[in-house]
């Protein structure tokens, strides 16, 4: 509150002509920041707000307020900021007149957030800051805090009459959302007390990644691919996202999720939509997620006492994860011995409908594997008459590989001619990701499209409650022990039944490289697994 | 004749290593070639064997007989032979050893190809080299001669008893394959009196480039694109073989057969037969050659009457090519004033079959074109609802490309969303045809897939015969004046009316570069055009 004068980013001319008019027009915004001295905020939110303020795609008319537990100056919780750019942000901070211009817009508040008081101090403050900086009173309230502080913060934004301005007001919320369907429905009710669905603004950050969202323009503006997204050529879907790490600093959090609430329920049916979708060339936000909706509901259901069919669990012994020994699930700091919690799902799916019936989608997720991967394959089907041929005469599939981690890319994977040999027939790879330059940050996106009130890519309530429903009957499995919990060595792929639920559909999964032998030898690796070429 | 030890190439245990089982068992032949001081054999055929063996592709035990009305020794025709090879190979000649192992198994004997007593003179020294080299008689006649010579030779190679040896024999032959419907009947009854169908190996060179191999093989072995090879998905096929040269040395016989003639019956339909067919992946020769026998038979005929709807014919006028200023055609020397030959020819073809029913086959094919290309463009068809799209908001259609010249490359255009740009769509070009190093000649495939008997790449009589089947009303319509001759200034697109041809189906010709506007000052050009982007 020391510049009196309004705070508006220059903007050189130069940067001016690179512009899009859409940029130019963002409305001003005050982005109140719950979490501001969180590990979120330092890693992901403020060097994507940077990066963004160097694109130019920032408001021009901008005021954030941070707000947390400790007792912050305003010039601390600057320099804070500032030091998390030099450590988290994807540019080089290198333009010191550019990181004040950013970082002049930072404000700070303590808060606790128990205190209505303390709201109505935030909202004298917002109210201030509007009127010296002559801004309309647009706030986007971000709870980079954790899920069970979502219901007391939006009743209290209710309550304080923060969100009752003249402008628009938005809630942007961070997962987990729920621990289970009922959970969910209810932290929903609760929000929608203080927010319109309209207003709320779900982050699912793989929503956000530039790859997925490739994935689906490749698909939504080329006939050619149009064309194929059906299951008349796709033979089926394969999502990973496999991690090498193990339950590290979350142990506590961890034991009770496990890998089904904290990868499957959300980002990984997430891709699965994002897959299965598709969308006419011109598609807007309701059009995306009504055709969302629509996957979920065709998703057919498992009955509790089937899950053991089309689900494999499993939990990480004591392995070697790139030559170094790592110590099992049930050994790590802060897990019970007996825990019976899953660090590996794997799962066989189905989509009922129209374009996808037939296909099995494939979806598996492991801490401690092999390699860190996360990617879909679409394996397209092979031509009938391939199966009258000899072994040594098929040719590879046509495989269509979207890969987020560790590198990120869509390839596809064709046949050509061999002039060097014979004119055999031989695979080759097409990149279809020729790239532009570096690509933006998940939260990048996120952020830009929350500002402008683009809710394409973030979560709606529909598809939340629709994969709570769809895993409710799993959660149960688990619970009541109807699934077995299988071991896998650390290092590897996963517990052998996940090969298995592709084997016995005559499939098995792509990319998984050869086991190192050493692997065989080390104690404690219980389970027999085979690997896939 | 002055080894008397077998000659057979030697092969070093690095290079036995890396032959293919097929490559070994090539047979013993003997290559007789017609015409072995001409043009074609110092500028393809010599370059091609001598290629082939450095690749390992030619028989271990060959023998090549040059024939020519000069009186040469064998020592000055390996010599020529050795300087063609330095100045057309498109390996640099640098190792002498290689050419000396390839060399000598040159011969050369004058012949008169009437001279009934030359044929028998050549059957003795044929045989006896065929003693000393311990070469099982296998026999191939490489006609690389005028077309007035055909029959003559293919007869005393039958009278003289050439052909009826114990071994194979095969007769190859370069174009021009008869002048029209009947004559070309004509020529090939003779031909089948001394030699079978099976025998007879009718280059049309275009059949032995890479990349025509390879769009064939793209499309036979991955499921993904030929999904898309049919009129739900394409649009319109172009064929262009546009060059930038006038007739060159070739005056007298040029003005005899045209564009026409020249590109269209034989090379132009041959592309339009390698596109529109669709191949299971394990195809033989008489697969290959049935399907494209079936797109000639599914052709839609011309009546006489309307060759002018779908057919355009040119000539062009003085202009500047690549800003040099050129003459007109009729002021070529050689090429009579009154001229009223056609140096441009553009069509448009229809399949009436299943795959191709409404999809455009558009042809083109000129001298003195604003740029060489020769290539062939499928336009994808775009989705319905894009109609309802504003202007601004329309993509780029898919194409594939395949282009054999000036480069050689297929792409894909498809359209991504471009990060850098407020996610707006944009197209972008995806290589298909990722280098595995330096691609074959034509008459390297070719003279190699002669040696083995395979004969898919070559034009069966079926292919011929229906070709002038089909071009004959067009000739016909031409000599009766039925189709106007347009004039199109030298160094552009050809007459406007080819461009129309297209945009009366709402279509245009791809990568027609912006017309120079010196083009339009010139004296001389008579007609307007547009130009397409």
């Amino acid at each position: 509150m020391l510049h009196m004068q309004p705070l508006c980013y220059e903007v050189t001319s130069d940067q001016q002509s690179s512009m899009l008019e859409g940029e130019r027009n963002m409305e001003a915004t005050t982005f109140v920041l719950f979490g501001a001295t969180g590990d979120l905020a330092k890693r992901k939110i403020y060097p994507a707000l940077y990066n963004l303020f160097v694109d130019q795609k920032l408001p021009q008319s901008f005021s954030l307020i941070g707000l947390g537990r400790r007792e912050l100056s305003d010039a601390t919780f600057q320099a804070n900021v500032e030091q998390s750019l030099r450590d988290f942000s994807r540019r080089e901070v290198t333009d010191p007149a550019s990181v004040k211009a950013f970082i002049q817009a930072f404000r700070y508040s303590v808060l606790n957030i128990d205190h209505k008081e303390d709201y109505q101090k935030l909202l004298g403050m917002i109210e201030k800051r509007e009127e010296e900086l002559q801004l309309s009173p647009n706030r986007l309230f971000y709870l980079s805090v954790g899920p069970e502080f979502f219901e007391t913060i939006a009743a209290n934004i209710q309550a304080s009459g923060l969100g009752s301005a003249k402008g628009w007001k938005r809630l942007v919320i961070e997962k987990p959302f729920g621990h289970d369907l009922q959970s969910a429905r209810d932290l929903n009710e609760k929000l929608s007390k203080a927010f319109a669905e309209d207003e709320i603004f779900r982050i699912d950050h793989y929503l956000g990644k530039p790859i997925v969202q490739r994935l689906e323009a490749l698909q939504q503006t080329n006939p050619v691919i149009q064309a194929l997204w059906n299951n008349h050529y796709i033979a089926n879907v394969q999502i990973t996202a496999n991690e090498t790490v193990g339950v590290e600093e979350r142990a506590g959090y961890y034991d009770h999720v496990g890998a089904l609430r904290d990868m499957f329920q959300n980002h990984l049916l997430q891709l699965l939509m994002m897959t299965a979708i598709q969308l006419p060339q011109k598609s807007d936000a309701e059009k995306v997620r009504f055709k969302k909706k629509q996957v979920m509901e065709a998703l057919e259901p498992l009955q509790k006492q089937d899950v053991s069919l089309s689900v494999i669990r499993g939990q990480y012994k004591a392995g070697k994860v790139q030559g170094k020994p790592v110590v099992g699930y049930t050994s790590e700091p802060g897990i019970a011995e007996t825990s019976m919690n899953d660090t590996f799902i794997a799962a066989k799916l189905q989509i009922d409908d129209f374009f996808w019936r037939g296909v099995p989608f494939y979806i598996r997720t492991g801490k401690r594997m092999k390699e860190k991967s996360t990617r879909i394959v679409i394996e397209f089907k092979e031509p009938l008459k391939q199966t009258s041929l000899a072994p040594d005469d098929r040719i590879a599939p046509n495989l269509l590989v979207i890969e987020m981690s560790p590198n990120e890319g869509i390839t596809l994977q064709l046949n050509t001619k061999d002039s060097q040999h014979n004119g055999e027939f031989k695979p080759i790879q097409i990149d279809l990701h020729p790239s532009g330059g570096e690509l933006p940050e998940a939260y990048e996106n996120l952020i830009h499209d929350a500002l402008n009130g683009n809710p394409t890519f973030f979560a709606h309530w529909h598809e939340v409650e629709l994969s709570w429903a769809w895993v409710q009957p799993i959660l149960e499995a688990f619970e009541e022990k109807l699934v077995p919990l299988h071991s896998y060595a650390a290092g590897t792929y996963g517990p052998a039944e996940s090969d298995e639920l592709l084997a016995q559909d005559g499939y098995h999964w792509w990319f998984d490289s050869k086991l190192e032998q050493e692997n065989e030898t080390e104690e404690g690796i219980e389970y027999a697994y085979h690997t896939n070429h």
